[in-house]
């Protein structure tokens, strides 16, 4: 094909170099980044419902991974629904396709060697599977975080809950919304009872047990 | 609202703490990330033609980032399109929404402190600004790697200029879809002439003029 050229300095010098680097991605593997930051990449997912606790959980991880010299992310409504995913809605085949993209923007995280936690309700089973197949064997870690519907509503952070039952949103989980329960998570907190410290220290626990510190 | 809750101990311990992370984002920030790894952290968006050299010239930069300690991450048709677009086609409703994505994605990397390449043909100038338009200024940086459609057809790495003159390839970009040439991109590599190597330097040259390595 080189003999097609009449630009013989490129076709030498760079087109079967870029044929190499096409067709064999990059040089730079998700090996060589963990090796530069001295620690394993993976994702931390965080379901359950709204008030849970996830976002907050999953930022205190952050904090004392990133404190320990991590590298970290969270992905979470406030950085995701605003963005990547501002063009869905809350029905049952948005929440799918913002659960695909969310766990497709992880993974490509992971590759960069980040440890990448994600704070969604992600209410359905099928969807946390996908995304759980999609990365290598123990590359995604299923952290419930566990509260009574009850509790939640009355915690009621954001003032969805209110919205929801006064009918002002629509599709709210838990409300008007099915939330299907984890079967086999790596980890449950329960946040009906549980500190945040206490939360803190058994995901610190869980990734000292896997050792993937 | 406190009063309100049953459980006080979750009440005093998590709630406000929860009202605080939740609304004042992450603890852990860019600028914190970009100490960390002594680097600031910005995205290097190559467009042109197919054949082009965006993706060879953007991994061959990365190396040379990686080699120098940085975090770098190549976002290309190989990583995205197979995985966060793999549900959209090539029409220009299509193609704008690919380079949406990209686009948010590319944001949450940076934000998450690394250096992100992306290597897309991204054809409409207006999708180009609005990725632009999203960062903060100086964050987004334009090369335009040029060549002839002529040149590009020529090498054909991936043999789909050949499909699209057949037909076998509908809107195939400077056969039947158009590229719109960038207006005042940050750098120009005339990748027609230019071998890897002086590319390479540019981009470097590029970089170091603007002081952000």
């Amino acid at each position: 094909m080189c003999l097609e050229h009449s630009k013989e300095s490129f076709c030498k010098n760079n087109v079967n170099k870029m044929k190499n680097t096409v067709w064999h991605h990059a040089n730079v593997s998700r090996g060589l980044r963990n090796k530069q930051n001295h620690h394993k990449s993976f994702i931390i997912w965080f379901t359950g419902l709204s008030g849970s606790g996830k976002s907050t959980i999953a930022h205190a991880v952050e904090n004392e991974l990133f404190k320990q010299g991590c590298r970290t992310f969270v992905l979470d409504g406030d950085n995701v629904r605003h963005g990547l995913s501002s063009n869905l809605g809350f029905s049952e085949q948005d929440r799918k396709e913002n659960i695909r993209r969310i766990g497709e923007t992880a993974k490509l995280m992971v590759e960069a060697g980040i440890i990448t936690l994600t704070a969604f309700i992600s209410p359905y089973l099928q969807d946390r599977e996908r995304v759980k197949n999609m990365m290598p064997q123990g590359d995604f870690i299923e952290i419930y975080c566990k509260a009574t519907l009850d509790t939640c509503e009355r915690r009621d952070v954001k003032g969805f809950y209110k919205k929801a039952r006064a009918g002002k949103i629509k599709n709210y989980t838990g409300i008007d919304s099915p939330y299907e329960t984890p079967v086999n998570p790596d980890l449950t907190l329960n946040t009906d009872d549980q500190t945040l410290k206490e939360s803190l220290q058994a995901v610190l626990a869980l990734l000292n047990r896997k050792s993937i510190l």
